[in-house]
């Protein structure tokens, strides 16, 4: 199943890029061939080539790779998250993965076997009590800085994504199994992982000489409402690793569910004021509204909600009233000091968002209208 | 068809209308049962009662009105427009219609009959040749004033929406036919219809003395990608209409296809403008975006843009990059000092909006993101 969706989606990213592009980008008629994207405060500026967006070279192989979306989107931020603590957003400019390819990626991704010694998951083994694949997903990002008319390559992150279980079916069609994989298990894994990529990547000569950030990522399970987090990166002049800096981030589904053991107390905290933001939300509106988060933690500190409230609007002045309104309970009941985004949503499309950014103390409302 | 529409839609508001709400708003403990939505820059605040947002009497009504639901949103921000030009959004607080409920509005919404001497809408006639249905929406809106610990009413605006096509069958199942409805018949049913609505609110008790802005609009046919816009309002301090003032609203989407007249010559630079935004982001992408806006004019000036970018991303920097890209664009590229709204968009969900509010000359953004 996943290798069809893989092969779906490699063959649609081959079709895309032999289209014919021929306008060019902001009209700069520079002799640089490079320009930015411009930056968001305390985002990468992104590398754009002759006009065009400088695409991964391994384009779409993570889309395949996740059933659950939520890992792939928080993997990719996540690992965002985690250069930002290496290359400054001031001094870097972000270009996505241009040394790995496609098949680089799906081979490394695949099992070891004779077809594919490059594979980093061990050979299935008994149908019945088969191997787990560890390896989920990879990804490469680079991190550029001007050079006279042209962008000179200083660095180079690779997260790599490992389950935390492993399902699996024993005959076609027969029932599902899970294995779960323990977090030294997960550790062991990924790190077995990175020396081997580390070892390969010096082999290229442009990453001979570059640091490279290798950062390890537990997957959530498939069915979860939150994605996993990354738990350690090592940043590497050499080519064995050098060591481990352990991350201590967590996500969360909230409000969390009756009898769930709270982890800590500073959780316990922010689960009830989340709470009473959803009870105030569902007394306001007549429909009751479906009221989750996802919640990110460092350490024992919430860093960032995500929240989606779900509800029927009968009319625009209901959408506009009670987004002034969630504006105004978000500022009561919600963490201070931390980003924050609440959307606004009918069962078929948004209506509305109150957001406030990392480092800012207000909340910004945008209501989606129609002419 | 529509009917069957609307019986369920009552159904639905009647249900939620019996649920049981317990808890209260904001947890003031004053004498005061009112509060207010709090109120973003240049629009109304909204009423809560008793910590409840106070939904309309005709809630729902609308909704099962328009096969085109641009028609519906527009209709309603239209109104909210047209009522800032009598009741300030600073001086006068929103509440949803509380005079006319659900069955008047159906009622007056109907055709005329023995069983029905309300409707505005003609009787059908002869049903291979059938008098259209002229009136297709109504919506109350009700400006209010603090006064002591209460809100009192110091004006109501009435939305009338006015076919501009009919479309009927004249058997079962058979084709479907259209009539067009010329402007000046739009006009002349229009403010019939406002004269027999003005008389009957005057009968209330309560809006005996209240003045009663009643404003007209034009629907949009069907098949409209953008919906239609008012074109008249009277204030009334009696109980006959006094005088028409016109407003000169007019929407569009734009690109507007090759060939097309072009209304003014204003209108061309628009088009020419946006579709030279459209192109740049159309190269900056392997994949090919959908790019096209709603716009609204007022005489010959366009007042604000809606735009809409469909495209497929494969990774969360993917969105990143080509949100700070479309900022870029949107500031170089899109006419100056009038509210613009950019949704990014993929096949399945929003991804990130860029949008500059009315009064600003900056645009913000925000990426939609995972943990």
């Amino acid at each position: 199943m996943k290798n069809k969706l893989k092969k779906i989606t490699v063959g649609v990213a081959l079709l895309m890029s032999t289209l014919v592009l021929t306008s060019c980008g902001f009209g700069h008629k520079s002799s640089k061939n490079y320009s930015t994207t411009g930056s968001l405060s305390g985002t990468y500026q992104g590398v754009i080539k002759n006009g065009h967006y400088k695409t991964s070279k391994a384009r779409g192989v993570n889309v395949s790779q996740n059933s659950n979306s939520y890992n792939l989107k928080s993997f990719e931020s996540g690992l965002t998250q985690v250069s930002k603590r290496v290359f400054s957003t001031k001094n870097y400019i972000f270009q996505e993965g241009q040394y790995l390819d496609t098949s680089t990626v799906e081979n490394w991704l695949g099992r070891k076997s004779k077809s594919n010694p490059e594979g980093l998951n061990p050979a299935e083994g008994k149908k019945s009590d088969p191997n787990p694949e560890y390896i989920q997903q990879i990804e490469e990002q680079d991190y550029m800085q001007e050079s006279g008319n042209s962008m000179k390559l200083h660095g180079v992150t690779i997260g790599i994504g490992i389950n935390s279980e492993y399902n699996y079916q024993k005959k076609t069609d027969g029932p599902n199994y899970t294995k779960n994989i323990s977090n030294a298990e997960v550790k062991r894994q990924g790190e077995i992982a990175a020396q081997k990529i580390l070892t390969r990547l010096r082999k290229k000569k442009e990453l001979r000489n570059v640091p490279i950030v290798i950062a390890l990522y537990k997957q959530a399970p498939d069915d979860s409402l939150v994605g996993g987090s990354f738990f350690a990166y090592s940043k590497n002049n050499g080519s064995k690793i050098s060591s481990w800096h352990k991350l201590d981030y967590r996500t969360a589904v909230l409000p969390k569910a009756n009898g769930t053991d709270q982890e800590t107390k500073s959780d316990q905290t922010d689960n009830d004021s989340f709470s009473n933001f959803k009870s105030q939300v569902q007394s306001f509106f007549p429909n009751l509204s479906g009221v989750t988060a996802q919640a990110q933690y460092n350490g024992s500190s919430l860093t960032g909600m995500h929240i989606t409230i779900t509800t029927q609007f009968y009319s625009q002045t209901e959408i506009t009233s009670f987004t002034q309104y969630i504006a105004r309970a978000a500022r009561k009941y919600l963490p201070s000091g931390i980003p924050i985004d609440i959307k606004i949503q009918s069962s078929s499309e948004m209506q509305a968002v109150v957001y406030r950014n990392s480092g800012s103390d207000k909340f910004q409302s945008h209501v989606f209208d129609s002419y």
